[in-house]
């Protein structure tokens, strides 16, 4: 897969996916799930308020006839409810509605009900940046840019693992990643760089599993070849990185910020570790941006 | 000012600084400062052992006679000649040659012959973003992409300080310097949040001068007064950033790079915070981004 389109494809391709929709009464989730329900993506199941989900699809003019509604006990318990209808092996893929995230993923992680495998989550976010084609004409894949705050070196190990998980589903069969720090050198003063050489070497021990591991690695070396043989590093794997790891959640999100806002990319995203995939598209999401999150989960559920 | 050009124009017109380069038998180094001295920017002190300089001079074809030489009793002493120089007031900016920039920093700092003024010293990089006209038209500085590892709170005020000091040389006279999180309210599990939130307060409460502050924001709410609308934050300042100031390091160096490898941003950097601006340009420079940071250095000192 090269393009968006390709994921779309290949979605459309494996049949619509299950989409259970936490509180779905909102009208930008709604349109959401109509455009990857005509699109063969998504076979949408409501979790919310009939009467609310009702009154706004009215308002939108949406036909709920080939919608799956299912009413929690209350307003509060949609996120349990949709976690429910995931459990009972009746949806492929979790949707967050109109809930904070914080709440979805609460339901998500609850020990008893929830959906967790004992896997950290994360979220891979899977970028196209216009200008990368000097260097790469691929997907590159970043994480964590939303969940864990400062992860230890074995939660990194973990994210590494979730995120070639992700990037197996997209056609790449033995993916590298980029430990990123601020520089290419193991320094003692910059823990980022002392994990970046445990993953690597973890990686080679089979400790990581299902990709190459390269770090540490300064952004550029990452993903250009040419840097990285500029700064004398001897590494088949430098320059070539499908997945970009980032050492926190500020290095993560203002990257993946920096990609969208001044790269101009195209991304997708997604929280995986749990049973199914989860997306926890935003508002401020284009509703292209959602549509492609919502394939990335029937890619990876 | 608004476009490198601009920096160059100004520099030229306040007349040659006399640029004192450390170890300068070094082919790029010697090349940017001859393009520098013809651009009517520079007028270079060569601070190193005169028959390797006058060697490498021959290779490129370089005329020496409009040069000043000046040979340090060894090697090993080049960065303190040239700190003196600059000491005895012979020089106005410090340029890194053929050695580590630790050797340089760690002469500059020296308490008894160095050039320090009781301020940490901290690196602020200057780009233009092609893709940054959605957002706008300036210059965008960003902080501290090469020095302080984990700035402490002081130590962050005294960074807005010095990217405050450079701000105005290049003619903003009232900064917006954003303080850069993961996402923009304050949350007790993210320090940065937590400092963001007190240098905001330190500004408004003049403990930082010479410009304003807002955090924490993420990157999007610091660039895009859309982005920052759509997350609902009430500030004159959201979206408005002159200044990146990222929590560390490694959010620094990862956002440095991806603005040139991504985005395509054209650059300038230097060090700030000692009695003379320091120009630290690598190998791995363009002989244009050189040029650029002397001019910097020129309109800084």
């Amino acid at each position: 897969m090269k393009t968006f389109n390709d994921i779309l494809d290949t979605a459309k391709a494996k049949g619509p996916c299950r989409c259970v929709v936490a509180q779905a009464a909102d009208e930008s989730v709604l349109l959401a799930m109509e455009e990857a329900r005509r699109g063969g993506i998504a076979d949408p199941i409501l979790v919310g308020s009939r009467a609310e989900i009702e009154e706004i699809a009215g308002k939108l003019a949406l036909d709920l006839s080939e919608y799956k509604i299912v009413e929690p006990r209350s307003k509060a318990e949609a996120a349990a409810e949709a976690v429910r209808v995931i459990s009972r092996g009746e949806g492929d893929v979790l949707v967050k509605g109109m809930i904070p995230s914080a709440d979805l993923l609460h339901a998500v992680l609850d020990k008893e009900a929830g959906l967790g495998r004992g896997r950290i989550l994360s979220h891979v976010g899977v970028f196209l940046v216009p200008g990368s084609e000097r260097f790469t004409k691929k997907f590159i894949l970043l994480t964590d840019a939303a969940l864990a705050i400062s992860p230890t070196l074995p939660q990194k190990a973990e994210i590494v693992q979730n995120a070639f998980d992700v990037a197996h589903r997209l056609g790449i069969e033995s993916p590298i990643a980029a430990i990123l720090c601020a520089l290419e050198t193991v320094n003692p003063s910059m823990p980022a760089t002392m994990d970046a050489a445990c993953l690597a070497k973890m990686a080679e021990r089979g400790q990581i599993t299902g990709g190459q591991v390269e770090g540490p690695l300064a952004l550029d070396n990452a993903v250009s070849e040419e840097a990285a043989r500029h700064k004398g590093i001897h590494s088949p794997l430098a320059g070539r990185a499908d997945i970009l790891v980032a050492p926190d959640i500020e290095a993560a999100n203002i990257l993946y910020k920096s990609l969208i806002f001044f790269a101009g990319a195209v991304e997708a995203g997604i929280v995986v570790g749990a049973k199914v995939p989860i997306v926890l598209t935003s508002r401020a999401d284009s509703a292209r941006n959602k549509l492609y999150s919502i394939a990335l989960g029937s890619l990876v559920r």
